[in-house]
């Protein structure tokens, strides 16, 4: 049985931990609302400063009865997955017994792309007892809200480039590739798939420098979750790096899907963002 | 007028060159139809070594008045635009007196978009009494033929990866997109925009050597013209470097529309392809 207020539960809550700040900013908001924080860092993706500050078991991909049991003596049901994981080649995985019995699940979710695997791996923490929860389940306040965050906001030719971006991975949706793009002027400047949205931030900030793009300013980061994708996995994200990735590219500012994105250190990114004349707005997904 | 069979035509043929090798192979090609060649290559776009063999005229971008004068006393009449063209900056023309003329025909292409624009040039030029041909109406023989090019053929996991690669780039058909994308293993690794085939080559072949795709060598690079595009223009094209970013992303091969792809150096690319163990297929489009 899988209740619906996880907010008004108290038990401790496990974090399995990829790398990125996200599982430090995930873990103080859950011991805010009062519960334990007991963390699972992923060894080759989490950072050991995002940890430190509470209790956490390093664990391998793939050690599922490893945290089966060390999750069991903690006491835990809620678990959350959070932070960047680059999907390890086969040879990289530690697989211990309790993993090995799941394999054909696994490698069956495997081959059918990202949400599938992701999804998949859902059900089989829920299928041991375990509730698998979003990020913003238990930290609602890390989502990005409506409206523009800082004190800049979109031009008439931004939402315009925000309308055509929104609508490109709408249409790009089925196919289950990173969701961002840049838009500027009606042009597409590039989509993000598996480089990420840094990366891609930088290709669009070189190719205006080598003059490759006609327009030298201006434009607009979209990113948006996949359409039907199980948001308890790898919401979109916004943190200071994007910030200083869409200011090199010399972008006007960045929409985001209000409630559908998080926001790491929401205070340094508005700051950021105000100083660079940057807009950062959530916006409501095309109807 | 427009005539319909340009193959029986004798009269000379400008050709207004951009960079790369697609000039010089044009003008070959129509040379050996026995039609004269007349090129117009572009400063600071076109290379002087695919023009010096032919009778030339060097021009800037935005000097129609002056493409206008020669090509009536070189007696042309019909126009061939090919070769690569990032889109200069406004500040970057050298606008004659016909050509400020028309200027708000221009500006009005300029801002709908890279189909707009061209198709809009097309129509300049034939109301001032040209007629603008594809490459490929001149030289047929350039044009990618269906099936196998080289050795090999694609297995059963690439005409997967093909098929989704081609559904995606109708996806993104409609917001005027660089048509390419690469797809392995039922996964989109890299779409193209601003950057072009080989950058986004190049890109996985970074990303592969970084660990940051987890299946080191396999998939194909799927290129097509946009749906409803004018194909006098810058249709897809491939050449040895093509084949030589493939090889460097280690991909399986290359799928490209048969009839719709220009072919540089078609002996090259075979050749280095079979050595490659890669293949070059011309497929249909989707139905």
């Amino acid at each position: 049985m899988i209740a619906d207020a996880p907010a008004t539960e108290t038990g401790p809550v496990a974090i399995i931990c990829g790398g990125g700040t996200f599982p430090l900013i995930v873990a103080d908001a859950v011991a805010r609302q009062g519960r334990r924080v007991v963390m699972f860092p992923l060894t080759g993706f989490a950072d050991p400063a995002t940890v430190e500050r509470y209790p956490h078991h390093w664990a391998k991909v793939g050690q599922f009865g490893y945290f089966l049991k060390v999750a069991r003596q903690e006491g835990v049901r809620d678990v959350i997955m959070i932070g960047s994981l680059v999907r390890p080649a086969i040879r990289q995985l530690a697989l211990d017994w309790k993993t090995l019995t799941l394999m054909p699940r696994i490698a069956r979710y495997y081959y059918g792309g990202d949400d599938h695997l992701l999804t998949g791996v859902g059900r089989i923490f829920e299928d041991h007892g375990f509730r698998l929860l979003g990020a913003h389940d238990v930290a609602p306040e890390i989502l990005v809200p409506e409206g523009a965050l800082g004190a800049h906001k979109p031009a008439e030719a931004d939402s315009a480039d925000m309308t055509r971006g929104l609508a490109l991975l709408h249409a790009m949706g089925p196919y289950d590739i990173g969701q961002a793009v840049v838009v500027s002027n009606n042009h597409v400047l590039a989509l993000e798939a598996a480089e990420g949205t840094d990366e891609m931030l930088a290709r669009v900030a070189d190719l205006r420098r080598r003059g490759r793009i006609r327009v030298q300013t201006g434009g607009v980061l979209v990113k948006a979750p996949k359409p039907g994708q199980d948001r308890r996995f790898d919401l979109p994200s916004i943190g200071p790096a994007t910030i200083a990735g869409a200011v090199a590219a010399g972008l006007s500012g960045i929409a985001v899907i209000a409630g559908g994105t998080i926001v790491a250190d929401a205070e340094a990114v508005v700051a950021a963002a105000d100083r660079a004349g940057l807009f950062v707005v959530g916006i409501r997904e095309a109807p």
